[in-house]
């Protein structure tokens, strides 16, 4: 996906070559509040992801500015479901507020703020407890697309562990800069990363491409892992041209099911369990 | 189920006949447009099959003119549940629209044309990303009938892989005629075939048969694997005759199922995960 | 639950002579219709057993007449979640319906029929596809209670293999008086029997325990598949004590459960998917 | 989560004296009827509870009164999810309610008037048949935090073995001040305790805290069980610094989920099944 991702070995060196490269070719950009379209999405995301179970009370998504990517939008601390175009506030990469209102805001606004810092090519971020990927996060078992919705998992789906980057007695939130600086490292070029006893992140070049891909890993996961179950270990994944081609299929017709989601978050609407 | 399916190995000379044969009984039938009651059913069968979880943003059914068998009806590409009576395209057995008006068709249409290409008796068909079905798809473990409900599974379950028709870099679509009569060829006599890593096709004799079919795949499946490690894969499945007759039976009470779901889809309705 | 229920044994005799006791008893107290309030219950159970998942398009929920035993009311054939008081039809202890007025009948009315001819105090009888049973159905596990709600089970759940009375070749439905008597013969003094590869049948005092009891059935079938692998087959049941003492305190609060149910059934709903 | 718990030795001794500080500080706060916002919060987490399948017609929920601790409110005998304010109502902490206007009372409100009554740091107080948490209270599988936001597990989830108090005969409920003092004992400084086939208490120090732990205790129950599957019994838990650390965390954002869960409880809502 992501074509210019550096070797992990150079990571910090290149990722900051990269945020510069960003600042330069966004300083004649910059130009006043967003779009009022992309803020229709993004709220549109809030709710879908909440009506679709993958997120419930808690977990965010994100977009980067479409003029200045040097900012992003993210609501203001509240359950998705709930978010309306007001709650949504601007942030530079450092995670700062440009006008917070006196509104809460995430903890969590780390781990957007590194991402967009560090990839370019990353529009659009979510974070999320979504239920069928915990297991994975906690087990030495590999999450791997078994069918052609999910074939964006083929860059391979990292575990980020706190621990490395925070110690032993954290509260496994990624509360400041330096463990955002971690989970952009431990993401690579993936367009999903598991987060130990936490959740995960997912990344896109678009709301409508990183909410697809935050469902379908979602049913990747419950469906693998029952796959898993029934062939006793003997599962047949994608293999890496498949992901591939699957991969660019699919970003061609992400509108199909954001247009059905997007209709569904407007009808009445029944209780929504969080329980999955 | 269909009574005259050649032997496999005679498979593509008796297709050939096969639709020669529909061809010259069709030439003085050809009528005009499509009954209305047909459009009204596959609009219904479209929203039936989304509130039933068959198919989410993806997946599409169509029917076999009732006049004329030479051509079909789809809908244009988009999600299943939102279709409506403006959306349904007509379509001849190569899978060409006979009027798209501009609209973007399925890709894997082929996979209908084909198959009411070969298959005279087959009036309905639907391809899914039935969730529960995919692990069957990609393990070694066949989907048989665990109740009288699915019995025409009784028929066999072939596999579809893709790699051997289209080599081990595709992107699992259904993109082309060939690979369509490939599709058609394994699904032989059978009323469902999966594909692995992708999803199933499911065919019938009406509309209402076939997606009794097809809900009742997704369930056999998911109670199927239930029902392997209960029993650690010690499982009663009807005998031949068992399933033969049921599915005789149960042709018969189609409609008690078909109301009921046509109902549904009128009522003031819930938010449809399209997580499993 | 049921005292006099005879020994295997002495069956058919003793059911016979039961069956002459109601005779008797009941001559004198056969007045008329059946009562309003009883066919909005049984409309109720119907709506209640489609909401709760018991039963999809298929399935049905009888009650036997208050003031004549030797009669039982049950719908026409259709899907329980639209039936309505009009849909009603009164039968007799073979399965005739005393005034059908043209309806289409349940082919397995049968199961009723020989059940209330056989035992007089079963006034409420469920029939279903419920579908966390069937695999119990298909295997050799036992259900059995594994908590308070669903002690009824402690009494023993035997299963009905049709083959021993109908031979290698049904289509698997209770079709006749005959394999009636012999679902009859097999229940016993149980509350629930599974029947392989197709459903099960659930018996109850009145309208409002047959249905609590095929609903916690269905949730203890769920419960206890899923207990024996988490506990990899090690797992305490209720014993016969505790079972029994639990049904009777659950008896009494039958309408607790029942109202909410009930309440469900008339507000504005979702759609019900039928698959599980 | 409570600082003054006494060492399991001590107990009784030490719960005597706690009941008896409560007496005395008590004294001069007592002041009248309990405050309509807490009774509207009581009536909120009823209806949240049975949207989230956490209680079905079954379980219940109390909050102690916000100014006199020997007082507690919790509804009279009925489904959680049609309790209104005028349902609730006063008991004292030998269960007696104050004045019952002729309304039945639940059997197991001992749970919560001895809970109370041994720790004075719980103010809030849930009883349920969850379904997800019932494997673990028949197995010798420990119910362990998998995540951050079922942290609180971290205090150890004890197994209330009631034929240890109640002998082996009960009806599995806890029906006399005698067993509700069993239960309180061992609950211990845990916040969640299993009861073996029957269901879980949960407490926690305001409503907002019980219903979240309530929710994500069946979360973590079902992901657990998951998890143990697809790890084959490996699998990373919190450890207890992180445990401890995550739910002071949460504690302070509780309000984000309660908003949406109250909500949806306002919203034109789906049928609810009782079937997990």
């Amino acid at each position: 996906m992501r074509k210019s991702v550096p070797l992990l070995g150079a990571f910090l060196l290149a990722g900051a070559a990269a945020a510069l490269e960003i600042a330069e070719s966004a300083a004649s950009r910059r130009k006043g509040p967003a779009d009022a379209n992309l803020i229709d999405d993004l709220v549109a995301a809030n709710r879908i992801l909440s009506d679709q179970g993958v997120v419930d009370g808690f977990g965010h998504v994100s977009v980067r500015h479409e003029t200045d990517p040097m900012r992003f939008l993210l609501a203001r601390s509240m359950a998705p479901g709930l978010v309306t175009a007001d709650d949504i506030l601007e942030f530079d990469l450092d995670g700062n507020a440009l006008e917070s209102r006196g509104r809460a805001l995430y903890v969590e606004r780390f781990i957007h703020s590194e991402i967009y810092k560090v990839y370019p090519d990353v529009r659009a971020v979510v974070h999320s407890h979504s239920p069928s990927i915990i297991p994975f996060g906690i087990t030495n078992v590999p999450l791997r697309p078994i069918y052609h919705m999910s074939s964006f998992l083929g860059a391979g789906v990292p575990i980020f562990e706190i621990r490395e980057a925070g110690g032993p007695a954290t509260d496994m939130l990624i509360r400041n800069p330096g463990l955002g600086a971690a989970v952009a490292r431990k993401l690579g070029k993936s367009a999903v990363m598991l987060m130990r006893g936490h959740g995960n992140v997912v990344v896109g070049q678009s709301i409508q491409q990183v909410v697809f891909r935050a469902i379908y890993t979602e049913i990747n996961a419950k469906l693998q892992a029952e796959a898993l179950r029934l062939g006793q270990g003997e599962v047949a994944f994608l293999n890496a041209e498949e992901a591939a081609n699957a991969t660019a299929t699919n970003n061609a017709v992400l509108s199909r099911a954001w247009e059905l989601w997007k209709q569904r978050t407007l009808r009445p609407r029944a209780e929504h369990s969080s329980v999955p």
